[in-house]
């Protein structure tokens, strides 16, 4: 079905906001890109909430934890909680510490990623290691290797491998993290974005920063980020929410649409402000379709 | 076709040496694992030899260069010459100045990967940067990602991204390089193997390393090293050998054995001393068989 085009389309947006009583947003590509705000973001987001709108904030992202994502939404003038944040370490965290549940003294994690990881694990009780320690933030050495093998360099409380976005990857935690898995530690991701949007360009997302490792176990990790349903569960185990009036707003077709078209949720709205191009789902036979588009996300302001 | 097993078939292996002049040898864990070397490898490489039999030590470690490796062979008391080694290193220096023959300006190698390649690549007369450059040997900061993404931190003069294994990997390689692929840089690698035998375990390979640039742009480089016939053809060229009386030998069925048979090779010898075991050949439906198999190279002494 050809999805609908709500920019200027006064009638339709109204129409479309009054079916849905919860909107999941993803933030970066949608609200702002990088440092830059898109226009009308706070004035839109300040409607919905004004409409009674139950607004959740869905980030891949997964270097920053809800608390960093709130000084970001309060630096940008966007009127949000921390508690309307769900990033994809935060998912991670719950499912790791509710639902997978690791016996004790097999229950640390090893983690490759930045600190948003860390305080979301710290937050849910969750021990861990590697993630930002300096110790790993080395050149590997001849005796690492030797170590690495014969395990006296690992931590037998590890029973499983985290991996995120890292700035700081680097041959030593891969190789770590590599013999971790070969000793049979879970294996899980945020989130396995290829790439990642910042200063109007592409560079590599988490499931580029994490792809050594998983060639090299030779299987991908379980994703706790969009489009898995493990972080759809996650969100509506902590927001219950009727899918079928809830409505996903993102701009990666293969990551935010499929993420609200799997999860059955009423309707998904794609922005074109970040990385899917409108040609990619007007297509014939594209895959992934949303139910309705808009050229910003400000554009919805004329439904107010 | 089940393999014939030579292991103390003297006949067997007289009659399998007589068929082939040429052998084309994969080194680790063929020849040796790390330092260690195999029982009778330097008494059986000298047997061939006295045979009149040419030898040609074929591997997929990018770290070395030719002039390594025979250092490593002198070392170990292996009796071979710098022009009996076809390294990966060297096969992509081959490729990059005699086949592909970039344009002036524009024919500078972005190198991910070690000092191996860089001289391989310096033999050749191919300018390069990157690679073990201790400028790219650091942490990525805020400005990189603006000056990477505006093309002000990128060589005007590159024309192609060389990906090998690398101890040093780091993001600000990968998106550097990542920046030069979404600008139409030719993408290739020395070889793409996923891991690497070292210290009695395994460690991420060349394949594994270079993952994150194949995922961010979503396809894979050309590989220059086995199995990728690229290899064979430059083997070939300077070699000139007769293929129907050549036979690898090798310890992976899916990069050495699988090079010998999709160059139709006169034979394949699988050794059970590296990373495939014999029941990944014997049983049934196995994608990659080879001609015979021994347990150690050392057994094929017996047939001297």
């Amino acid at each position: 079905m050809t999805p609908q085009y709500l920019t200027g389309d006064k009638d339709g947006i109204e129409e479309f906001l009054s079916r849905f009583d919860v909107f999941l947003f993803d933030c970066d590509g949608v609200l702002w890109s990088g440092n830059h705000l898109f226009p009308n973001v706070p004035e839109t987001i300040h409607m919905l909430k004004a409409k009674g709108k139950q607004l959740v904030f869905v980030t891949n992202n997964s270097t920053k934890s809800r608390a960093d994502y709130k000084k970001k939404f309060d630096k940008l003038g966007i009127p949000a909680e921390v508690d309307e944040v769900f990033g994809s370490s935060y998912s991670a965290a719950v499912y790791i510490a509710r639902i997978l549940k690791l016996p004790a003294g097999k229950n640390k994690v090893f983690v490759l990623g930045e600190s948003g990881i860390e305080q979301e694990l710290e937050a849910e009780g969750v021990p861990y290691c590697g993630g930002t320690d300096p110790a790993f933030r080395r050149d590997i050495e001849d005796e690492d290797f030797v170590k690495i093998a014969d395990g006296s360099a690992l931590d037998p409380e590890v029973g499983l491998v985290l991996s995120g976005l890292d700035f700081h990857s680097n041959y030593l935690k891969m190789a770590t993290a590599f013999q971790y898995l070969q000793r049979g530690a879970v294996y899980l991701a945020t989130n396995i974005d290829s790439t990642l949007p910042m200063a109007n360009s592409f560079f590599p997302g988490a499931g580029s920063s994490g792809a050594g490792l998983a060639k090299a176990i030779g299987r991908e990790p379980l994703s706790l980020g969009k489009p898995s349903q493990a972080m759809m569960d996650a969100v509506e185990g902590k927001f219950q929410f009727d899918r079928s009036r809830t409505c996903m707003i993102g701009d990666r077709l293969n990551t935010d649409i499929q993420f609200g078209i799997d999860g059955k949720l009423g309707g998904t709205l794609a922005v074109l402000t970040g990385v899917s191009k409108k040609e990619d789902f007007l297509a014939e036979g594209a895959p992934t379709v949303p139910l309705a588009y808009v050229n910003t996300l400000g554009d919805l302001l004329l439904g107010s």
